[in-house]
C-alpha cells in the first residue's frame, strides 16, 4: 500500500500525518484503489498557509489573462484524462461512468473552468465602478488564500481541487488550499495532479494550488481561522459546516456554506389534473437521479388531497418500487439515510414503500416513499424538515389549499423551491399565495420542473437562505458572481492615475464592463488620460 | 420630566420599559432636556419585530417608485425641520452647529436619502441578470427586516432612522427597527417623527419605520437572533458590536459592522521634503475634525526618522497645543479616550503634547500626540493598535523604510490607509513596497489626501477588512453598493412570464440596466414578450 504524499507550497511532499486512511468502493465495500491518503497534521496546513500567503501576494500582480490559461489549460488536461478520471471517481463513488460521471458532470467541470477563465479575463466579476469627478474608482479584488471543503456527491464538478469553488477562488486571484472529500481521496489526486501540472504551465505561483486529504476536526477548525486564510468556501453536511462556521465567524473570516435543503416541491391541484402521468415521471426522474444524493433533489413534495393526488402516491409507490435502488455513496451515507428515515417514521411519517437499506454487496437503500399530512408537519416542523439525503422522500397531504399555505410559512430556508400549477391558469390564486411566503425561504424558484438540474448560467443561484447556506446574497453556482464570494472591495481615491490597476484605468486596457457615473460602458474614460 | 413613547406598529406608544435614561448635554454635564427615555423590554422589541415581519411582506410588492418617494419626502422634511434637529443634535453631542450640523452633516444627510432614492427607483442596486436562452433571471431583492444601530459621532448622516444604513435598508425595500444611539435620542426622537409623517405621507406600511431607544445588551443579542430579523446594520464600539455578531452569526443573520478603525497614514520622505507645511496643515486639520470622533480619523501617522520629521512633529505639537480642544461627544466617550492613552503611554508611547483630560464644564481631552519608535509597535502592534477615539495620534517614526514596511506587514484590516509622496516620483519605489502589503489592509486607499473625507458617491468604499468591518466585502458608504447589504439573491428558473417581477420581465418597464447575456443593457428583451 502506497501512502499518498500531499501537494504543498510546489511539490508533492511526504505529509507530516497523524493516520493514514483508505478509499472505499461503496459498491463493493472493497479498497477501491491500493494507496493510503495521509491525515495531516498541523504542520502539514501550516506549511500550506505559509506558502500559501506567499502565493495570493504574488498573485495579486498576475495578470487576469494568466489566470484565465490557466484554467482552460486545466479544463483541456481534465478532458485529456477523462478515462482515468472517470474510472477512479466511479470506483470510489459508486456513481455510473455513463451518463452521469463521464457525459455530465465531467464536461460540466471543463466547462465551469473555462466559464471562469472568461470572467477572469473580462474582469465580470469585479463590478469596476468609476466617479470621475470625484476622482474615487473602486472594484472587486482578490481576497487572499482560500480553503475549499468540496462535497461527497460530485467528485469533479464540486471537488474541492476542480469544482465550482475552486474555479470561483482562483479566477478571482486567490490561491486555493483545497481539503479533499475524504470519500474520493483518489480523484482529488489525480485532479490535484492536472492542476499542478497546469500551474506550472501557466508560470502561475507554485503554490496557487495545494491539496491535503484530510485533517482532524481540530486542525479544521483551527486552520479556517488561522490569519493567513482570507475565506472558506465549504459544501457538505450541516453539523460540520456549522463547527467549521463558528471557528471562521470568531475570526472574522468570510465562510461560504452550502448545507443541507430538502427543496420543496408544491404540486398543485390544477397541475395535477392537468398532466399527471408527466408530474409523475418528473417527480421519479428527479428524486432517484444520482440516487438522490443532490443538494437539489426534491425531498418534500406537497400536495393536496383528493382522488389524482391518492393516484399520483400511487404510481409514484409503484415506479420507486421497482426502480434499481442503486448504490450509495459510502457508508457514512447509507448509516445516515437508515437514521434519518428512522427519525421521520418515529415522528410518524408512514411508509408508502420502502424504509429499509439494501441488502446487496454495496451500500443502499431501498427507493423510500414516506407520507404525512400537514397536521403531522405542522405539529413538528423541525423534524419533518430532516435532511434524508438519498433515494427517500417525504410527500406532506394537505386539506386544501389553506394548509398548503402553512406548510410553507412553516418551511425553513431552502436552495430551491418548485411550483407545478395548471398551465390554463387555474391554480393562479393559490399559486401568488404561496408564492408570496416561498419566495423569500429560496434562493432559486422553479415553475413547472424538478430542482435537480442547475445550470451553469450567470443568472443560476445556488444558494439561499440559512441554513441552506451562510448568506442569502452570494451563489455557490452561476459565473461570474460565485467569483465575488472570494473578494474584498477595494476603493481608490485620489490614487495617481499611473498608479491605478489596468481596470480602473481611463483607457480600460481590459475592455471591460464597468459603471462609470452612473451608467454601464465598455468605452474608455476621455482621451486625455487623466 | 416627560418619558417619551417608543414607535412601534405605526403608533407612538408607551414602552413596556425596564428604566429609563435622560441625555445629557457633554459640553455642560447637565441634562440636554426635559425628557426622559425609556430602556425598552422584550415586550417592546417582540411587537417590533412582529410588526416588521408584516411589513416586510407589503414592502416587498410595494413598487419601488413608492419607495423613492418616501425617501425624498422625508429628506425634505429634514430639510424644513433643520433648525430644530440642529439645534437638538447641538445640546445632545457637543458639536457645533456650524459648518458641522447645520451647514455639512444635515446637507449631506438629505443628500443621502436622495442617492438612495434614486438607486430604489433605476434598481440600480440589485444586479438583475438574465440569461434568454436558458430561461434563467436573477437580482438582488429586499431581505425583510433590518436593525439599525447608529454610532455615537453622527446624530444625522448615521443615525439609525436617518442615515445610511436607513437610507439604504429601506431603499433595498426592508422595514427598519432603529435602536437609537444612547448619547442622541431625542435627535433620533425627532428625526422618527419625521420618517413617520413621511412614511404615513408616502403610504407606507405603517410599520416601515420603527424606533427603540434602548435595550439590554441581552434583549439586543436576543432581537438580532430572532428568527423575525432578516439583517442588521451596526456602526459603534468593537465590543458591543461583536456581541451582537457573536448572536447573529449563531443565528445565521448577515450582520454589517463598522467598527474602530486607526486608518493608518504613510508619510514618504519624499513628501515631506517637497511640501512640509501643506502637510502640517492637513494632518492637524484632520486629526481634529470633530475633535477627532471619525471613523476615518488619521489616528497612526507613520514616518522616517530625519530632519524633516522632527520638524513635523515639533509643528504638529505646537498646533495640537494651541488649537481648542473641542468637546467631546459624551461621559463615556472621554472615560474610553482617557483609558485608551493611558494605554498607550503605559506601553512605552511618549507624549509629546497634552495628555490629560480638560478641566472645562464639558468632557474634553486636550488635544494630544503621542510618539513611539517602529521597534516598539513591531514588538507590541496589538497595544499599539489600540483606537483612541477622539483627538489623540499616535507617531510612529522608523529607521528607514524598511522598517515602515514591517509596520505595514503588521497593521490589522481598516477603513482606509494613505500614502503621501513625492510628487515627482522620489518615493515611488517606497510607494509599491509598502502598498503591495496596505492594500490588502484597507477598505480605501488614498493619495496625498487625509482620510476623513467620506464622500458619498457610487465608487466609495466606507468599509474594509476584519475586525474594521464585519465582511471586506461590502461598504456602508456608497450608493447602489451599500443597498447590497440589505438584499437576497433571487433567481426565477422557467417562471412564466405574467409572474416575474417588473425588473425581470422582457419589457424592462423600469427602464434599469441589466445583464443580458453578458453584456449591460437598458435595452428591452426582444419585441415577442417571450
Amino acid at each position: 500500500m502506497t501512502l499518498q504524499p500531499v501537494l504543498i507550497a510546489g511539490e508533492w511532499r511526504k505529509s507530516v500525518h497523524e493516520a493514514t486512511f483508505t478509499a472505499e468502493n461503496p459498491a463493493t465495500r472493497s479498497a477501491a484503489n491500493s494507496d493510503a491518503y495521509p491525515v495531516s497534521s498541523w504542520a502539514d496546513c501550516d506549511a500550506a498557509l505559509t506558502a500559501a500567503a506567499e502565493a495570493a501576494v504574488l498573485l495579486r500582480t498576475t495578470p487576469a489573462s494568466q489566470l484565465a490559461a490557466f484554467l482552460e489549460d486545466f479544463a483541456a488536461r481534465i478532458e485529456g484524462a477523462a478515462a482515468d478520471l472517470v474510472a477512479m471517481a466511479h470506483l470510489e463513488t459508486g456513481l455510473p461512468v455513463r451518463p452521469r460521471l463521464a457525459e455530465a458532470e465531467l464536461p460540466r467541470t471543463a466547462n465551469q473552468l473555462r466559464q471562469a477563465a472568461v470572467a477572469a479575463r473580462t474582469a465580470a466579476w469585479q463590478l469596476p465602478t468609476i466617479d470621475v469627478k470625484a476622482g474615487i474608482r473602486s472594484a472587486l479584488a482578490p481576497i487572499g488564500p482560500v480553503w475549499v471543503f468540496g462535497p461527497n456527491n460530485f467528485p469533479f464538478a464540486f471537488n474541492s481541487v476542480a469544482g465550482g469553488d475552486f474555479a470561483a477562488a482562483v479566477a478571482a486571484g486567490n490561491p486555493v488550499i483545497a481539503k479533499a472529500n475524504t470519500s474520493h481521496p483518489g480523484t482529488s489526486r489525480l485532479l490535484a495532479e492536472l492542476a499542478f501540472a497546469a500551474v506550472k504551465h501557466a508560470g502561475l505561483p507554485p503554490a496557487s494550488v495545494q491539496l491535503l486529504y484530510r485533517t482532524s476536526h481540530a486542525d479544521g477548525a483551527r486552520a479556517v481561522a488561522d490569519p493567513r486564510t482570507a475565506a472558506i468556501g465549504y459544501t457538505g453536511s450541516r453539523h460540520a459546516g456549522l463547527a467549521l462556521k463558528t471557528a471562521a465567524d470568531a475570526a472574522g473570516k468570510p465562510i461560504y456554506l452550502e448545507l443541507s435543503s430538502i427543496n420543496p416541491v408544491l404540486i398543485l391541484p390544477g397541475a395535477l389534473a392537468e398532466r399527471p402521468a408527466d408530474l409523475v415521471n418528473e417527480f421519479v426522474g428527479s428524486a432517484l437521479m444520482g440516487c438522490g444524493q443532490f443538494c437539489t433533489n426534491p425531498g418534500l413534495v406537497l400536495l393536496v388531497a383528493g382522488k389524482p393526488t391518492d393516484d399520483f402516491i400511487q404510481a409514484v409507490g409503484q415506479r420507486f418500487g421497482s426502480a434499481p435502488g442503486g448504490t450509495l455513496l459510502s457508508k457514512a451515507v447509507a448509516t445516515s439515510l437508515a437514521a434519518s428515515v428512522q427519525k421521520l417514521t418515529a415522528a410518524g411519517a408512514k411508509i408508502v414503500v420502502g424504509g429499509e437499506s439494501g441488502q446487496g454487496a454495496g451500500y443502499s437503500f431501498a427507493n423510500t416513499l414516506l407520507r404525512i399530512s400537514a397536521a403531522q408537519f405542522i405539529r413538528q416542523p423541525e423534524v419533518f424538515q430532516t435532511e434524508a439525503f438519498g433515494n427517500v422522500s417525504l410527500l406532506v397531504v394537505a386539506e386544501n389549499e389553506a394548509e398548503l399555505a402553512g406548510i410553507v410559512d412553516a418551511l425553513e430556508g431552502n436552495l430551491t423551491g418548485t411550483v407545478y400549477s395548471d398551465t390554463r391558469g387555474a391554480d393562479d390564486a393559490t399559486y401568488d399565495h404561496v408564492v408570496a411566503s416561498l419566495r423569500q425561504k429560496v434562493g432559486r424558484l422553479l415553475n413547472d420542473r424538478m430542482p435537480t438540474g442547475v445550470a451553469v448560467s450567470p443568472a443560476m443561484n445556488h444558494g439561499g437562505p440559512y441554513p441552506a447556506t451562510g448568506h442569502p446574497g452570494f451563489t455557490a453556482v452561476g459565473i461570474p458572481a460565485s467569483l465575488r464570494r472570494f473578494a474584498m472591495l477595494q476603493c481608490f481615491d485620489q490614487v495617481r492615475a499611473n498608479r491605478l490597476p489596468p481596470l480602473l484605468q481611463d483607457a480600460n486596457p481590459l475592455g471591460a464592463w464597468r459603471l462609470v457615473d452612473g451608467n454601464w460602458t465598455q468605452d474608455p474614460i476621455g482621451t486625455s488620460g487623466k
